[in-house]
């Protein structure tokens, strides 16, 4: 097993600001060919601090990744630690100027003259070119451990780490680790540990970890090293699958918009959505999947009774009598969408993000989802007790959610 | 100055499947107490190395905070690295079982007997109890720092360090952190530092980092120590937003859709959106926002050209004559969607968000943004060179610019 370490370098990583995201690519690639992330971390700025850590890296680490602190303002501080920790002077790198010449060049952009300092660099270097651009990577070898060092803008680094560096590390490798997520909503953590704990007791071999993200809980499997293994976890997938039921609804990278995108494709179905509470959040989604031009063809964001009158056909004794966040408004919001714009599946959404709005009968966190099919409608309703954010997102997330159901389970949508 | 060091635990967060949050959370409230977070760092449910990275912290530190691992299911080792570091063994705590119990009977559940489990905590820890979540947070001293170990899930960490930890650190901080966030949005990182490079040079007291965000830049200004700073910090923040100008839209936890829902109310105006490749995008960003619904009346997500002409009322002739890409079906679309729902704005947005879809005059990426008011229309075009989901992140974000730019420059809306 060859264990790794990834330190991300910046104060903005310390500042509240700023969310990493680099090591999470960081480790999905070095998982898949066998590399294990022992731990990660963030430091700020300071060339003092960033040694320090260098120097704490246990003997068992042997592939150090660090990003970041390469750029060109006075705050970027990775290059002067590199040429202190690897004794090595800056050097004007005629290679590396030219390189940042030409991606000017083909920009039509000027050079300003800070890009200029960009190319200099650490003498003893190994430079890892950037294609996309202006700070260089580095490689360097101490103590048994190999180091790379790359820009901290993520598409940058990325190409730097699958062109470079991933083909280099894949090499060393010879375990391999399979891994494979499954994904639910509807349940909380502890039911579905409580649902599953005799299977985890019988499956030592394998590693699971149980992740709330809400409204999800998603389970990781690991299995490490044997070439028989792919098979085996693919089978226990299933295995999970059965004992779970219908709240699974994916696997690895799937999203419950992928999910039901390839449902309305595989049963060739058209969907129109008329959004009330979700604001604009499941179209969003929706339209996050490349050719969701095929089955999603309109969605009204209705956030007035006007629009709801006008745009969907909602009827205005209906509004009067069982309010806008009603069973009744969201059919008739399902049914409105549906028939005006020609599609097959109608599906809508009514109800109280918050903060304000909520009453005793009807609380913040109130929605009721809508789906309308030629032979079929039907709604549902869910309570949420988040702010509004996480209300947006419980709500996109058990609309999407219901529609899946709808068309796995029902036969009659056509 | 005081220095704390913060350590995320759990196999999760080195998975590549989850993205670690706590961390941002807790270095913001430590900074408002003057408190700096040296490093943070995230290791696996592995109690060897959790103590591996306890006995590296460097002595400056005298605060750590740990997350993560006081779970219920089976690879939580929190409470076993506790017991074993601080020689505490685990014993039953009736007053931890108490409150599990009651949060239990509050949400009408069956108390699970995996629960129960977590009313065996280290004997020698000083309690933190957890009123929204059953895992109980735990504080000890050791060496010299003061240790506190809380749960993963945000809601329960952020209120047991609010209502329990926040109030002992302020006591024990007499500095002073002022920070302040400026955002760009418009030109790259280079353009803005070296516009504002001089300043930085004339402000040596003053921390200032350049942090990209596709597609913004924001900057970060930090001042320590004496009271008075708060005005200077202040001062400073203007002068940098007259150097930088149009490209400054907001400080701190302004967006573009605040900025934009604070010019609408002031203006009293109200908006309704037209959304081609953005999907809906626009209207969840501007719906996010608390009482959007006083000027964000209606948006008509128009993924078919056939919902371009039936819901807004595009020209079929300019859809053949010019493309659904243009910007004559953008201006259509922002008219459209401003006479039929009857608003004082209109915003549009038709584009190529990808992968497939460009050709050479209009390649994925293209955009055409239209604002529509009473005495004027206009139409601005811009190209983006990322994937579809970053595309239609950076679409939204020029469109709310415009629309930003359009209310606070012109005065003929009306």
């Amino acid at each position: 097993m060859i264990n790794a370490a990834i330190i991300t370098v910046g104060n903005e990583l310390l500042s509240g600001v700023v969310q990493e995201t680099n090591s999470q690519f960081l480790i999905l690639q070095l998982k898949n060919i066998g590399i294990v992330v022992d731990f990660l971390i963030s430091v700020g700025d300071s060339i003092e601090s960033i040694i320090y850590q260098f120097d704490q890296i246990p003997p068992k680490v042997k592939i150090v990744l660090v990003t970041g602190g390469l750029g060109l303002t006075h705050d970027d501080v990775t290059k002067a630690v590199v040429s202190q920790y690897f004794q090595s002077p800056l050097a004007f790198n005629s290679e590396v100027y030219e390189n940042i010449h030409q991606l000017f060049k083909s920009r039509h952009l000027e050079l300003n003259p800070i890009n200029k300092e960009q190319a200099y660099l650490p003498k003893t270097a190994e430079i890892l070119p950037n294609r996309v651009g202006t700070a260089a990577g580095m490689k360097f070898k101490k103590d048994g451990k190999t180091f790379y060092f790359m820009p901290g803008v993520p598409r940058e680094m990325q190409l730097m780490f699958l062109e470079k560096i991933l083909p280099e590390l894949s090499r060393l490798s010879d375990q391999k680790i399979f891994t494979e997520t499954l994904h639910t909503t509807g349940l909380p953590e502890a039911e579905i540990f409580a649902k599953i704990r005799q299977w985890i007791d019988d499956h030592p071999e394998t590693n699971i970890s149980i992740l709330p993200d809400f409204p999800n809980v998603n389970l990781v499997l690991t299995l490490i090293d044997e070439q028989v293994k792919r098979t085996e976890l693919q089978n226990q997938v299933k295995e999970l699958e059965n004992i779970l039921g219908d709240v699974v609804y994916g696997r690895g990278t799937d999203t419950l918009e992928v999910v039901v995108g390839k449902l309305l494709i595989e049963r060739d179905l058209t969907l129109s959505v008329a959004e009330s509470c979700t604001g604009g959040l499941i179209s969003h989604r929706l339209t996050n999947i490349p050719r969701s031009s095929q089955y999603f063809m309109h969605a009204s964001i209705c956030y007035s009774n006007q629009a709801k009158i006008q745009q969907l056909g909602v009827k205005s004794e209906t509004l009067r009598n069982y309010g806008a966040v009603s069973m009744q408004t969201a059919i008739e919001m399902a049914e409105g969408v549906r028939r005006i714009m020609g599609t097959k599946i109608g599906l809508s959404t009514t109800g109280i993000a918050g903060p304000a709005g909520g009453s005793a009968a009807k609380p913040v966190g109130t929605v009721y989802i809508g789906i309308a099919a030629d032979k079929s409608k039907e709604c549902c309703h869910f309570l949420s007790t988040r702010d509004r954010i996480l209300n947006k997102c419980y709500f996109s997330q058990m609309a999407l959610n219901q529609l899946r159901l709808f068309l796995k389970l029902r036969q009659d949508y056509d």
